[in-house]
């Protein structure tokens, strides 16, 4: 039997990106990238782990602000390159922003317009000053 | 005023992953991707217009099938590297399997199953033999 991490279709980078989706609302809170050792740690703790691109490293999503994503379901797309995640977020704030998702901006009349209120201070959540974990 | 095109970060090949997201039952459809022109031109035929990477050109979305993305409304994430795409998915089926979305199967018991029904058989679909159009 084909191990279920080989089925994935990673890029040359290794990675496929991850849609984490509230699993009461339906809303799309964030998208990142996962590697192969970050989605068995996923499903081993039951919680989103991703790779941060730009740190280099494993990214325990709420590690630091304590947004944690309980993982309730685990989706693959068609061709096997991108995974849904069906979350429980905690703090009900996914972004960096503090924001409940990171897709605030809304395209209206030939703009990006942000529509979403900040739910909580963003120095009040990462007091070691690390934006994105 | 900085162009809203200008706004979004391009990966290395020009792309951003864009997310089609039912605009009414919040389902997550499919995830492709788009270019400056493809976005440019899905803002102004008000449908989805993607980049295929497998064939270099811009695609249509249901150009052959008649599967056609109106789009409702287009969000940017907090990083201007992610898009969502609000939409109506015309025939209700959104993925080339014949099926309403691509991420048809779930993760159980260290296996990814397949527990979404084919709503129309693809042969009936494509004609011609394009199956991602």
């Amino acid at each position: 039997m084909k191990d279920w991490l080989d089925e994935i279709h990673w890029n040359a980078d290794g990675l496929v990106p991850a849609i984490a989706q509230d699993h009461r609302t339906g809303r799309i809170l964030m998208m990142a990238w996962m590697n192969r050792e970050s989605l068995a740690l996923t499903v081993r703790e039951n919680r989103a782990i991703y790779w941060s691109r730009s740190r280099g490293k494993l990214w325990r999503k709420g590690e630091e602000s304590g947004h944690v994503q309980k993982v309730h379901e685990l989706r693959l797309d068609c061709d096997a390159d991108v995974i849904i995640l069906q979350v429980e977020q905690l703090g009900g704030i996914a972004c960096h922003t503090g924001r409940e998702s990171c897709f605030y901006r809304v395209f209206e009349d030939g703009a990006w317009k942000v529509v979403d209120p900040i739910l909580k201070d963003p120095d009040a959540i990462y007091r070691a000053g690390h934006p994105h974990e």
